[in-house]
């Protein structure tokens, strides 16, 4: 098979003012970017505001692996394969980072025959967002170290008669606002600035700071969680940046750069429409991580994409323990709309990485022998695939399994997944199919796509799992326990501490999000398949107050990756006439 | 009179594909981004390859106070001019780095009724470009950093033998690529990277290391002075980005990161085209320092100008000193194109700082008293400007001195100083013109555009100062003695030794650039007017091998600056329209 940025290349594909046409999107809502992406404007809300809104479905997975189970592909497949069966259909889907395209995962622009196109544009820049997003975001951080400088060179009164300023008075050992950089850039991780030569201070005040990948900011979860340029300026006002020396939180209305860092990222509020190869109008927006934020596209796209068509497919980052937890009890009670059917995605690789019977390590590839067929793996896998059905079907949506065919794959084993799941009794409406999105694109996906027509037949019955009135702590509990099916939650000394510190602050009725290994529904990543004896850590909690939740650090999660021995970016390279190589 | 923002906004502009259309630029060679901006492919030129060119008018200014002479106001202001007398006139500019605007300085749009327009997407973001260029730079950080961390880690035959690469054995005291940031942002100057955890090791190996602004990057340089595609993928192969153990430079070619940096930019290296507040066609492309890099917009854009109208005006980075010399000795030798004629931007202001008789300070507000009538500081400036007409003559071109006006300004002493201009004897083409394009528009440079059109019907015999054959100490000293009109250079203990080691690794053709104050015709931003009794220390010498120049530093240069108490992005705010305040 060609790789996917042949197949992309070798794909004609549909001048983006013809895409948004197609969509219902009038010349005076879009911007276009070239031939093949535009923005489109918010307010094309105000245009549509008396229409019905379409199905939101939610493609999740199983536990993945480091390398993932194909959910774009899924999701893209899946529109794709709804457009086959002439639905009017949208995907929303996130923009990537270009730290992992450079480093080990490549791009996310889906695959084979079901990517977003052009696969170039979209994995590098694309229209910028997140570029704006780490301006802003660093914006914030020299306008804090350059106060914290200013304030300390001249002494608090000298300083508020000088400027006519209010002393912010911040306490250097507690400041909360990293840096940003969306590369793969581990010696970042842990740095000291404002070094000065010896005997002057001219370039700030020493102090302990890091980078994290500009998908971990908080202005990207504030990005997508928006519902528009308003509510974006007001959350970003919010955001706090550090503590003062009485431990007040000084925000980024405080430093009076709020109002900058929004003018930074007004066209970054526009989504992106793009096209999938098979010319299905896809939105792209905003790109949160999963773990220490909410792991989904936004929610000015996803309303957008509503109200054009009657299906949207979007998706939640990692498993259903991860993105589509945090889509439920996050994006959907401060969107105010939750989804109407959930698909999890399968593969035989995944579920038998699940089993326990691999010697899978971080950073490895997998063993060959995953991809043979092996009964036993399988079916003690599967119990990881059956966890993840029930998981979504807690919500109150109908469950679609999305079996998605690797090439190595046997028709065999994939038949005998299919009547597993078809054999189990969930006592909900839970469908399966299996997907050739990736081999044949939307042709591949049409019985996938009937199953979730079906599945959206019946209204569904979305409920979280938690209301925001309830303490964070009942919060943190529901989700360790009846979200992940554990026995609860360990807070150390310092997560309690801080639990009534934000209490204090009036923050009891924030979200809660939780910054966990995505590869087992646990917190420990070695507890593979449906574990249920664990008991969540919560080492520290984090206020942002901005995005609207608080995150709690359960072990260790990594905010900047780290470039490996062969990154990515080797076998990159483009020739004189602009055809870029090694991409994929 | 109104604000500069409220001036753009108050103005209808034409979409951007009518502009390009009467600038002959036809709808295969654009990219539109949006209805105001459109990125124009350098294919362009092989379709006009059969045209002749047109002149080439390059603006520079006397000796500039800090907040600058209006040197792109008078160049928007003199294509605007042009325009008005039915010649065809296309201006080309760098684009405004993001850190001046939320810093002191303000925008770099022009002003008043001389303006790029619109100014805030100018200056904020553009297309994107300057993001490129921080993305590709600190790619290749990354990079290096990593390669650092997994060669020292393994050891370097372990890392061969796992990698299939040959170790590069860097030497961490001899890096010279620094990371970069398109900000103000002083506590990144100095740095220390991959700090860990006592005990552990993976966050890299410490070292000291610091922050640029992005205009700074030698990638910025390569960008403004690359001929094409192919040409800017081998400079940056070119880039030395650190030394190894046996002292030999390791490049991002060696480093196997050339490729993809090239990729990441491969869209920044098409120029944007944009409109003046008249109409104008302007191309805005690149934007390098005026010290430590050459301080011009493009060859690119300047190449697809020259093709498609009769005066292409571009302009230089501070006084004639600074971005003229750095045009004419650096740019144009690579772009085997000179200028045909030079205008000098003079201000009354201006002059009488150049006085010696005002106590000037950096980072204060000018003195009142300087915008009020002085005839004996204007005299004593007088200097100043006479230097800089014959300094613009030596290279062979014709003189035409603006005089911009201020609004402040007098018509005695404007008329006073134009007289002056008139009553001197400088033995080749000199003219002189008063400029009201800030309050005026091209309506007000009219006089100015007459000159201009004059002064090009001669010929232009330009030469550069040196030729690229001479060793860099006689390129050095050339520009001290002759380009500044100085006694000399001095070499400290470490210059003579790189000069040394420059020679022995082959970089004795490169130009030479000049990094020193733009305060001061010498090196010493005290000394006012036209002083001749200096010898410019040269500190220390740096390689750029990509852009084709090594860069001396005369005394001290900050490439990152700083944020003041009371920055610029405190006045700045969006409502939820989209209407932004407080930029200038």
């Amino acid at each position: 098979m060609k790789s996917d940025i042949q197949i992309c290349r070798d794909t004609t594909l549909t001048p983006i003012e013809q895409i948004a046409e197609q969509a219902g999107i009038l010349p005076d809502d879009l911007s276009p970017q070239g031939s093949l992406k535009a923005k489109v404007k918010p307010s094309i809300l105000n245009r549509l505001s008396d229409r019905k809104e379409g199905k939101l479905v939610l493609v999740t997975a199983i536990t993945p692996t480091p390398l993932g189970e194909g959910k774009t592909v899924t999701t893209i497949g899946l529109a794709q394969g709804l457009a086959k069966i002439n639905q009017s259909v949208m995907a929303c889907i996130r923009q990537p980072s270009m730290g992992p395209v450079f480093g080990v995962k490549g791009g996310a622009a889906g695959g084979g025959y079901s990517q977003v196109a052009p696969m170039e544009k979209l994995n590098l820049h694309l229209t910028g967002d997140i570029h704006a997003v780490s301006a802003a975001h660093n914006l914030a951080a020299a306008a804090l170290d350059a106060r914290i400088y200013h304030e300390q060179r001249h002494g608090y009164d000298a300083f508020e008669e000088k400027t006519g300023l209010k002393a912010l008075r911040i306490d250097i050992n507690r400041i909360s606002w990293k840096r940003v950089m969306d590369h793969n850039d581990r010696a970042l991780r842990m740095i000291t600035v404002g070094n000065n030569e010896p005997g002057k201070t001219i370039n700030g005040i020493a102090r302990e700071d890091g980078f994290d990948i500009s998908a971990a900011s908080e202005l990207m979860a504030i990005l997508a969680l928006s519902k528009d340029l308003k509510d974006m300026r007001q959350r970003i006002g919010r955001t706090v940046m550090a503590y003062n020396l009485d431990g007040k939180p000084v925000t980024a209305e405080d430093l009076k750069v709020a109002g900058a860092m929004a003018v930074t990222m007004c066209e970054a509020i526009e989504p992106t429409l793009m096209q999938t190869l098979e010319g299905v109008p896809t939105l792209i927006h905003a790109g949160p991580f999963a773990n220490i934020a909410h792991g989904n596209s936004s929610v000015i796209a996803d309303r957008i994409a509503l109200k054009l068509s009657d299906f949207t497919i979007t998706e939640g980052g990692f498993g259903s323990d991860m993105g589509f937890e945090k889509a439920c009890n996050i994006k959907a009670q401060q969107a105010d709309r939750g989804p109407d059917c959930a698909v999890v995605v399968a593969t035989l690789r995944g579920l038998k990485a699940n089993s326990g019977l691999y010697d899978l390590r971080p950073g490895q590839a997998l063993p060959e022998a995953i991809f043979a067929p092996d009964e036993q793996a399988l079916q003690a896998g599967f119990a990881n695939l059956k966890w993840h059905i029930r998981n979504a079907a807690k919500y109150g949506i109908p469950v679609v399994v999305a079996i998605n065919r690797f090439p190595q794959d046997t028709d065999a084993e994939l038949t005998q997944l299919k009547a597993m799941v078809e054999a189990e009794e969930f006592g909900c409406h839970v469908d399966v199919a299996i997907s050739e999105a990736f081999g044949k694109g939307g042709e591949g996906a049409i019985e996938l796509a009937n199953a979730v027509v079906k599945a959206c037949e019946t209204p569904a019955q979305f409920k979280p799992l938690y209301n925001l009135e309830q303490t964070l702590e009942e919060k943190l509990m529901t989700v360790a326990e009846v979200g992940y099916g554990g026995r609860g939650i360990e807070l150390s000394e310092l997560a309690k501490n801080q639990l009534a510190e934000l209490k204090a602050l009036g923050h009891d009725n924030l979200a809660v999000c939780m910054a966990k290994t995505p590869l087992s529904i646990s917190h420990d990543p070695s507890l593979k398949g449906a574990p249920t004896d664990f008991t969540i850590p919560i080492r520290e909690l984090k206020l942002c107050a901005g995005a609207g939740f608080i995150y709690a650090l359960c072990g260790n999660v990594m905010t900047m990756p780290g470039l490996p021995e062969r990154p990515a970016f080797m076998e990159m390279d483009i020739d004189e006439d602009g055809n870029i190589t090694g991409l994929s």
